[in-house]
C-alpha cells in the first residue's frame, strides 16, 4: 500500500505507450544437466534483439523460494504485492469465468458431490466428474429456487463438477470452515463454521446455502449435494487508473486473466480472439486508444504444465515472430517477461524466478545479449521483486514525477 | 515473522534431502590490490564443480554493510530475519556453554573482576584474567550459597574470567543497566537498575545477586567480584519444524553453533567429532534420519580472526577434499555458504557479503563456473539478504506448496 501510494503523488501523464507481454510460465530448467531450458532451445531473434538493445533481469513475482499461482503473480507484474493483496481461490474461480466481481462480494468455490441417502456420508467428492452440462443444469436449479433473506446468491458453472458461488450483502467476512471433509466414505459434509467473530454473518449464509442446496439436489444422481471452500471476500484494490494517469487495456484469451485485469482497473479489449497473432492484431487495432497494453500468452503454461516441451519451445517461436509489429507500432516501452516458471521438468508452476527485458526509448542498455534466463541473470535489474517492475515501466515513458526536490 | 507464517502455510513434505554446509567466516578480501580472496587462492575443484552445476550469489546476513555476530549471521541462514529475533550476547553465552535455556529465561555474561577493598573500585574490569579452575571454583561457590526468593540461580563457567548467569522466574524482562562501569579505578560496579517499568522484577534478581555475589567473593584474591552485561530474555522462536515439513540435524563442532541450532528446532547429532571429517562421517551416518543437515566448519573462522592466510586457505581446501562423500549421499539439494566473511587482513568478522553456491537437482544452473566471491556476485541469485536462501533451498527439494491459486 505504501509504495501506491508514493507512486500515487508521483503520477503525470506519460510522453508514450506501453506494451507488457507476459508469456505464462515462461521458465523452464534443464531437462537434463548441463542442457538448456526451453527458453534457450527456441530460435527467437527478435526477443533477443529486443534483450540486446534493452535492459534485462530476474524477476520473483512473491519472494524468492515461493511459487506464485496465477493470481498473485500478476498482481505482482502490476505492481500490488501479492502479500498484502490476498486474492483467495474463490475470487479466481469467480474471476476465471468471467463473473462481475464487486467489492465486498464473497466468493466460494463448490464441487457437486455424492452423499450417502443413508448417512449422509460424503462418497465422492467430485460426484464422478459429471458432464459441465449436467452442471449447467443443476445451477440452473440452485439458481431459481435457493433464496436467502439478506443475502443476494450467484451461483455459476465452472466445468465438470465445479462451480462458484457469491454471497453479496455487507460485512461478509471469509474465515469460515471448509464444508469439504477431504475424505471419503467417512463423514457427511461439515458444518461451514465462522472462525471469527466478524465472519459469523457469512458462515450462517453459507450452512444456510448448504442446507437448501442439498434438499434440492437430494433428488439428483450422482451428483447429490456440494462442498465448499476457498471462500473469499474481494476487499477493494486501488486501481491501476487512480495510481497512475493512463488509461489501460487487457488482451487475454482466457477469463482469469481477463478478470484479474478487470480486478486492477484495465479496460478488457473484447476482440483479443483466439491466438497469439489475433491478440497481435487486437494490440495493432486499439493502439491509439491506451496508454498501457498487457497482452498475456496462455500456451507455455499449458504446455508446461503438459510437459510437452518442443509445443512450449514453438509457442515462443510463435510470439517471437508476431514481436516485430509490436515493435513497429513504436511505443516508448516494450516489455517482455513471465508471471512464474511452469518448468516441463516439474509439469507444474515452480518458484524459479522470471526472465525480464525491457526495452525503451530513453532506456540503458546492459549488454546483455539473449532473452534467456541465464542471460538475463546478468542483466542491469539484477534480481528483483516484481512489484518494482511497474514504477520502471511508467518511469521509461515518463509516467513518473521526481520524488522530492 | 510474516514470511514464516506465509512459509508454514505452505509447508509439505519435501521428495529429497538438503546439505547446508556453512563455512563459519569463510569471506575473505585481497590482501594486496589485485590480489585473490583466501577463497580465491584456495585450490578446490569440487566447490567449483559445485558451483558450475548450480546456481550462485551473494548474501547479506544482516543487511548490507552491516558486520554480522555469529548468532544473528546463523539466524539469517535459517530463515530468521536477525533484526526481529535478537538474541542478546547473555543468550549466546548460555548456549555457548550448552546451557539448556528455556523461553522466558533472562541470561546475562559476567567477568569476574578485582575492586579496592577501601574504596569498592573497580581497579581490574578481567582479574587478571584468572585460570578456568579459579573460575570454576568461584562458580561452584556462587551456585551453592547464592540464594534468592522466588527465582532460580544457574552460574556456569565459560573461560578465564568470563561467566554467565541465568535467572529463571515469570516475567523477567532485560532492560536492566550493565554494572560493568567500562573503567578501572575510577568508580564501582554500577547498580543494575530497570531501564523500563517491565524490567524492575528483573533488576531487583540482578541487583541482588551483584550484592550477594560481592559478599561471597570478598574474600577471594585476585577475583573479589563481578560485572554483569549482555542481559538477553530469550523469546520462544518458532521452531523450523513448525515452518517447514520436515526433520533438522545439526552437525557441529563449537558448542554455540549447536546452541543456536538447537533453538530453532533441529536435533543436535552427538557424534560430530572435533574435525571436519568426522563432521562428513556423522553426516553419513544419520543421513537416513532427517531431511535437513547443517553441517558447520568453524576453523575458517578461528585463522581468519587469527590473520593465519595459510592455514585458512588450508581449511578450504581440507573441506573440498570432502565434499564428494556430501554429494554422492545424492540430496536434493546441497548448498555451500558462510555465516559472515572473516578476512585475514582485518583478523575480525566483517561486512562483506558471503558467497553462496546451491547445487539442486531440480536447479538452473546460471553459468558461474567457480566458487569465490567474484564469481558469485554474478549468479542469479544476485545480492539477496540470507533470511531468503532458507526457503529457496526448502523450495528446491519441492517442500513448499504454491502461494495462490
Amino acid at each position: 500500500m505504501e509504495l501506491l501510494n508514493v507512486l500515487k503523488r508521483l503520477r503525470q501523464k506519460p510522453q508514450g505507450k506501453i506494451i507488457l507481454i507476459v508469456f505464462d510460465g515462461l521458465g523452464g530448467i534443464p531437462r537434463e544437466p548441463g542442457g538448456p531450458t526451453e527458453l534457450q532451445s527456441a530460435k527467437k531473434p527478435n526477443l533477443d534483439a529486443l534483450a540486446r538493445e534493452g535492459f534485462c533481469g530476474l524477476l520473483d513475482n512473491v519472494l524468492p523460494g515461493l511459487t506464485p499461482g496465477s493470481g498473485p503473480a500478476h498482481l505482482s507484474l502490476f505492481g500490488y504485492d501479492p502479500l498484502i493483496f490476498d486474492i483467495g481461490r474463490g475470487l479466481l474461480g469467480a474471476l476465471g469465468i468471467g463473473f462481475p466481481i464487486q467489492p465486498g462480494d464473497l466468493a466460494v468455490r463448490v464441487n457437486f458431490c455424492t452423499t450417502d441417502p443413508r448417512t449422509g456420508f460424503v462418497t465422492d467428492r467430485r460426484a464422478g466428474r459429471i458432464p459441465t452440462e449436467t452442471n449447467e443444469k443443476l445451477v440452473a436449479l440452485l439458481n431459481a429456487r435457493v433464496r436467502i433473506p439478506g443475502c443476494e446468491v450467484f451461483v455459476r458453472t465452472e466445468k465438470e463438477h465445479r462451480a462458484c458461488v457469491v454471497f453479496r450483502a455487507p460485512d461478509l467476512y471469509d474465515a469460515i470452515a471448509e464444508t469439504d471433509p477431504q475424505s471419503e466414505g467417512k463423514e457427511p459434509p461439515r458444518l461451514a463454521a465462522a472462525l471469527d467473530d466478524r465472519s459469523a454473518k457469512a458462515a450462517a449464509f453459507a450452512a444456510e446455502f448448504a442446507r437448501q442446496a442439498a434438499d434440492i439436489l437430494k433428488g439428483e444422481h450422482p451428483a447429490n449435494n456440494l462442498l465448499m471452500r476457498g471462500y473469499a471476500r474481494f476487499e477493494k484494490i486501488p486501481l491501476l487508473t487512480e495510481t497512475y494517469d493512463m488509461r489501460f487495456a487487457a488482451i487475454a484469451t482466457y477469463p482469469m486473466y481477463r478478470g484479474v485485469a478487470n480486478l486492477v482497473g484495465m479496460d478488457i479489449l473484447p476482440d483479443a480472439g483466439e491466438t497469439i497473432a489475433s491478440e497481435f492484431a487486437c494490440l495493432e487495432k486499439h493502439f491509439a486508444d491506451y496508454d498501457f497494453f498487457f497482452l498475456h500468452i496462455k500456451k507455455t503454461d499449458s504446455y508446461g504444465e503438459d510437459g510437452n516441451w518442443d509445443a512450449k519451445v514453438h509457442v515462443i517461436e510463435e510470439a517471437d515472430a508476431l514481436l516485430p509489429r509490436a515493435r513497429a507500432l513504436n511505443p516508448a516501452v516494450l516489455c517482455v517477461t513471465a508471471d512464474h516458471s511452469t518448468p516441463c521438468v516439474l509439469k507444474a508452476h515452480s518458484w524459479h524466478p522470471v526472465p525480464v527485458a525491457v526495452w525503451a526509448k530513453w532506456g540503458r542498455p546492459d549488454g546483455v545479449d539473449e532473452f534467456s534466463e541465464r542471460a538475463c541473470a546478468g542483466g542491469a535489474l539484477g534480481r528483483m521483486r516484481g512489484i518494482h517492475l511497474m514504477p520502471i515501466l511508467v518511469a521509461h515513458a515518463l509516467g513518473l514525477e521526481k520524488y522530492g526536490a
